[in-house]
């Protein structure tokens, strides 16, 4: 499930994983060795979620981009929590679609 | 929403929209332009799509890595109808949801 803000995709899947692995590692260095991703790569979508809100949902201590700690925010907390509960909701009111596109997977 | 195969993800919103890229203008090449994509990218999309399913989602006449045209199969078909089915259906089961999430954003 993608949201968007106007054409560009504010939020996906990619984001919400790394949002997920920043909570768990404690910084962006280790939340990208965890997802198998470059530590550019997770600064700059931390970096994109985070211009694209209006609150942060992070907090990075330190350094920085010089690989201090970082946390969530309640924000971030709540995105996490929604998107989550977004998917658990399609998956249940799309069980048949859903079912028949499994079917043609190998 | 991504559909899985075991740990990997066989579907998600990049490759449908590709799917529909490629019924709109009959070649990966033409459909790769339209998204702003190589057709490297494409083709490996395509492929890796093709390889996840029983039966392949498309048809490539004549060259094939050269560029010749591509239409979809019936399972290609089949894949975007109940893949837009599963968006539709999940914008409106989760629109609550969704309205907050949007409202985080800028």
């Amino acid at each position: 499930m993608r949201i968007r803000s106007g054409d560009a995709v504010a939020l996906g899947p990619g984001k919400v994983d790394l949002l997920e692995a920043v909570r768990e590692y404690g910084s962006i260095s280790a939340a990208a060795r965890s997802l198998d991703m470059s530590y550019r790569r997770a600064w700059l979508l931390i970096d994109e979620l985070n211009r694209s809100l209006k609150a942060p949902a992070t907090h990075s201590e330190q350094g920085g981009q010089s690989g201090g700690g970082c946390t969530l925010t309640e924000v971030g907390e709540t995105i996490i929590r929604l998107y989550r509960d977004v998917e658990e909701e399609a998956q249940r009111s799309c069980a048949k679609q859903i079912a028949e596109l499994t079917r043609l997977i190998r």
